[in-house]
C-alpha cells in the first residue's frame, strides 16, 4: 500500500493525486487511459475519486507515496503517512442516463436523482458534467424533466424552515453589472415587517455577487443559528448562502456552466428554484432583464422563461411572480463590491446624487414584493416602498442588520490605480455592453479587491462631447490594471451615435 | 516577470502551470475564475495556454517562479529560468460557433475551420471539447456539416501522397475485441501487388490497436521517408500513424470522446475519413460490425452509417465500400497485443488450430479489397485471397515487411499470472459481451503489457459443461491481476442458455 502525502497544490474543484512513475506497487501507465482512480484506506470504505498525475521527481512524491492535492487531502481526511490502496475508477452508473439524454431521450425522476448523487460524490469529471449540461441545454429538457432535476437538486442538500407562512425572496437571473437592488429591497421589505431572510451567492465569473457587496459592509459568513436569531429580531438578513449547503449539486454544475458560458433555460430554472426552495422561501419575485447584451434578448424568450418558472413553482407550491426589466445597460454607476455598496448606501440614505435607475428599479421590485402581503392593496406597493425609503426607515433597518451581522471595518477607500476611458467622438450613448463592462471590472480585480472595478459616468441617453469621461477603471494591483485597461482599449463598451436614442418603455416594471 | 521552472508532473494532454500563492507579481486569486492563462516570453509572441494550479510549497515553485508541467514545458520550448509573463486567457473565438451548435443551428465551413484551429492550438479545455462533441452528437450534424468538419480536420495536418492511382485502405469502426484482420489482409493485398501503405492507431481505451499488435513483431514508429521506401519495395507496410501527424485534431477529440464513451455518427465518420484522406488513400473498405454489444446494434443503423460514409467519400473523390459483419462476439481467440499477434501468425502460416473466424473474415474482407483491382473479376476476390494465403505468399510477404520495418525481439512469452474463468453451469454459449471482455483485458494490463490479456477457449454456439474453461486471464503485474480477476468475478461476460442458439446469416460478408 502507498503512504499518503499532502502536496500543497491547489487544484480548485477537482481532486488530483500524484504518483511517482517508478512506483513499485502500481504501474502508472495502467491508469493513463482510465483517467480517474479510486483511493481508499480499507477495502470496503467508500473511496474518494481523483484524477491521476504522474511525477518524475522524488522531492514531490517518493516512489512509495501517493501525493494528494489540497482538495483530495481534505476530502480523504486522514493523516500524512496513512496507507491507502488505489484502483481504476469505474465510470459512474448514471452516465448511462446522460447518454440517453444525449441520444434525445426523456429522463425520469430516478435518472436525475442518480445523476445528482454521482455529481455530489465527485464521481463526474468536468467533461462529464459538461456533457450532461450540453445534453440538457436548448430545448433539451421537457418541463417535467426540469421538475425532476429541480427536485433532485433540492434533495441533494439541506432545507431551511423559518416557521412562517410568508417567507419572501427575490432573484434576478443575472447578467447585468451593478444592479444591486437586493440590498435596497431587503431593508424596505423587512422594515414593512415581512420576513426576508436573504441568502445570496458570491460572484463566480461576474465582478460582484450580492454576498460580495454586502461583505463590504457586514459579515456574511453566518451560521444557520445566527441567521435565525438575526431574522427573528430584524425580519431581514443578507448572508452568503454557501454555509447553508443549499442544493450543493448546483454549486458543482455552476463551476462548469460559467466557464462554458452555458446558461440553458432548463438548468437556469432548476438552479434558481432549487436554491430558493431549499432556502425555505414561499413567495418569490423573479427579475428577468431583457436587452441585447443581457441573458435574455427578446420579450418573447422572457415570456417563455416566465411560464417555465410558474409551472415549476406551482408544482412545489412556491408562489412566483416574474417581472421583466430593462437590461440594455448596467444598473447604478459602480461595478465591483465597494463601488456597488457605495451606490446602495447612497440610495438608502436618500442622497441627491444617488443613482436614480438603481433607486427606481429597487422601489418597483420592492413594491411588488410588498404586494405579497395580503393586507397591501394591489398597486399600492410602490408607494409604501417609497415612503419606507424616504422616511429613512429602510436606512435604519439596514444599519441594524449590519450591526447584527457584524459591521466590517472599511480599511481602504480608494484603489491605487485609476484610468479614465474617454469618448472618442461626440454624440449620444445608445448602448452599454453588459458583458464587456463585466469583463473589464473582473480583470481590474473585482470582486477579490473590494475597491476595484468601474465607475460609470455616462449612461444610455446621455449626450457627450469628444474627450468626456465615459467611465473610470479602478485597480489596486499593477497586473490587474494592465489587464483591464488593455481590454478596455481593445473593446469598445459604449456605442455612440449622432442621433438621440428612442426611449423604450415595454417592460412590466 | 516570472522565471520558468520545469516541474516533473505529467498532466497528460493538458498543460498545467504552477504559481506560488505568495507570488508578488500576480495575485493567484485573480486567475481562479478565469480558468486558463496565457504564457508568453515576449509581448507579441503567440502564447501557450495552460490551466493554473496554486502552490503553497516553495520546494515546488518559488514565489518568483512559474512551474510548468512536462507538457507545458515541452510546448513552450524554452530553457529553465527564462522569464515569462502571464495573462488571463480570453475564451477561444470559435466558442461562439459551439454555442450556435448547442442552440441547434447549422454551422458553416468557416465555423468548423475556426473550431479545429482553436482545438489544435490547445485553446479548448476538455470541458469545452466535451461541449462541442455533445452538441454535434446524435442527429446534431447535417451531412454537409460532417463534410465541413472532415475537411477542416484533414486541413489541420499533413497529407501523404503515394503517387499511384490506386492506394487501398481498410478500416473497422471498432468495438470488437481481437478482430485483428488488417494484419492478415495487408500482406495478402500487397502480395497481389496492390499498394496498401497502412497507418494504424494505438489503443486508447481498448486492449489493443493494430499498431500495438504489429509492434509485437516489428517496429512501427517509422519516418515518412522510411514508410515510402518500404512501400516502394514491398507494396505494403503497417506503421503507427502518429508520426505522420495526419488529422491531428482528431487525436485531441478522441482523448475526450473515449473517456466519455461518445461515439456519435458524425464524429465517427469525420474521424475515420479525415485520417484516410490525409493518409492518401483512394479506395477504402469499411467494416461495420453489428451486434448487441458492438458499436452498431441494428442493420438499420448500419445502413444509415453506410450512406453517410458514401456521401462524404464521394465529395472527396474517395472510393468507399462498406461491409457489415457479425459483431456478436470477439473475433479470434486472443485479446491483447501478444495474444492477437499469435492468432494472426497462426492464420498467416496456415496452422490447423488457427482461429477460423479470424481467417474467414480476413479472407472475405481481403477479397473485397482485391476487387478494387480493375483486373479482378467481380466475385473472384475471395478465391484469389485464399490462394495467396494458402500458398504461403501472404506469410512470406509479412515476413519481408517485418524484416523491412525492423523485427522485434520477443523477450517474454508468458505472463506471470493466469486465472481461468469457468462455466458456472452447463449449456450453449449464446453471446460474449464485447465491452466486458475489453474491460477485463484492459485491466489485465493490455496493451501496455504486450503479453497480458485474455485467451478465449469457447465461442458463441459452443456447448460447455459446468466447470469448463471459458477464458483465461493473463497478467504480468500483481495489481493488474487483481483488478482484472475482480472485474471478471463481478461481471459475467458470457451468456449461457440450455438451448442451442439459432445461427444468423444476415451480413453481407
Amino acid at each position: 500500500m502507498l503512504k499518503i502525502k499532502s502536496v500543497a497544490i491547489d487544484t480548485f474543484k477537482e481532486n488530483v493525486v500524484y504518483l511517482h512513475r517508478d512506483c513499485p506497487l502500481y504501474r502508472t501507465e495502467d491508469f493513463q487511459a482510465l483517467m480517474k482512480i479510486e483511493i481508499s484506506v480499507k477495502k470496503n470504505d467508500t473511496p474518494i475519486l481523483a484524477v491521476l498525475n504522474i511525477v518524475d521527481d522524488t522531492s514531490i512524491v517518493n516512489i512509495d507515496e501517493l501525493g494528494l492535492s489540497t482538495q483530495a487531502f481534505k476530502q480523504l481526511n486522514k493523516k500524512q503517512g496513512v496507507k491507502v490502496q488505489i484502483a481504476p475508477a469505474q465510470p459512474p452508473i448514471s452516465l448511462a442516463a446522460v447518454h440517453k439524454k444525449i441520444a434525445g431521450e426523456t429522463l425520469n425522476k430516478e435518472d436525475f436523482q442518480l445523476i445528482c448523487q454521482d455529481i455530489l460524490e465527485n464521481r463526474y469529471s468536468k467533461m462529464e458534467i459538461a456533457a450532461f449540461l450540453v445534453a440538457c441545454s436548448h430545448s433539451g429538457l421537457e418541463r417535467e424533466e426540469i421538475f425532476f432535476l429541480t427536485k433532485a437538486m433540492v434533495e441533494s442538500g439541506k432545507k431551511l424552515n423559518w416557521g412562517e407562512s410568508i417567507v419572501v425572496d427575490k432573484h434576478c437571473i443575472g447578467g447585468i453589472p451593478g444592479n444591486r437592488t437586493t440590498m435596497i429591497i431587503m431593508p424596505i421589505v423587512a422594515a414593512h415587517g415581512m420576513l426576508m431572510p436573504k441568502t445570496s451567492s458570491r460572484a463566480i465569473t461576474s465582478p460582484a455577487g450580492t454576498a460580495d457587496t454586502m461583505e463590504v459592509l457586514a459579515k456574511v459568513d453566518l451560521s444557520i443559528e445566527r441567521m435565525k436569531n438575526i431574522v427573528q429580531k430584524h425580519r431581514g438578513m443578507l448572508s452568503w448562502g454557501g454555509t447553508a449547503k443549499l442544493a450543493p449539486v448546483d454549486d458543482i454544475l455552476i463551476c462548469v456552466e460559467r466557464p462554458l458560458a452555458m446558461d440553458s433555460t432548463g438548468q437556469l430554472v432548476a438552479s434558481i428554484l432549487s436554491k430558493k426552495i431549499a432556502a425555505g422561501s414561499t413567495h418569490l419575485l423573479i427579475d428577468i432583464p431583457v436587452g441585447p447584451s443581457a441573458k435574455v434578448h427578446q420579450n418573447l424568450d422572457a415570456l417563455k422563461l416566465r411560464k417555465l418558472f410558474e409551472y415549476i413553482g406551482d408544482l412545489f407550491g412556491l408562489h412566483i411572480e416574474v417581472v421583466f426589466s430593462d437590461g440594455s445597460q448596467p444598473i447604478g454607476n459602480g461595478i465591483g463590491p465597494g463601488l456597488e455598496a457605495r451606490d446602495v448606501m447612497q440610495v438608502l440614505s436618500n442622497q441627491k446624487h444617488a443613482p436614480s435607475d438603481l433607486r427606481e428599479k429597487s422601489l418597483r421590485l420592492a413594491g411588488r414584493i410588498l404586494e405579497f402581503d395580503p393586507d397591501v392593496r394591489g398597486g399600492q406597493g410602490y408607494v409604501i416602498a417609497r415612503d419606507i425609503l424616504e422616511s429613512g426607515r429602510a436606512y435604519e433597518k439596514m444599519q441594524d442588520i449590519i450591526e447584527a451581522q457584524g459591521r466590517q471595518e472599511i480599511t481602504k477607500n480608494k484603489a491605487r490605480f485609476e484610468h479614465n476611458v474617454l469618448a472618442s467622438t461626440a454624440g449620444y450613448i445608445h448602448a452599454i455592453d453588459n458583458l464587456k463592462i463585466s469583463t473589464i471590472a473582473s480583470l481590474a480585480g473585482a470582486p477579490i479587491d473590494k475597491i476595484s472595478g468601474i465607475d460609470l459616468h455616462k449612461k444610455v441617453g446621455d449626450k457627450v462631447n469628444k474627450g468626456d469621461i465615459l467611465f473610470t477603471i479602478y485597480a489596486d494591483f499593477n497586473s490587474n490594471f494592465g489587464f483591464a485597461t488593455e481590454f478596455a482599449n481593445d473593446n469598445e463598451a459604449y456605442t455612440l451615435k449622432s442621433t438621440r436614442p428612442v426611449e423604450h418603455d415595454n417592460y412590466f416594471i
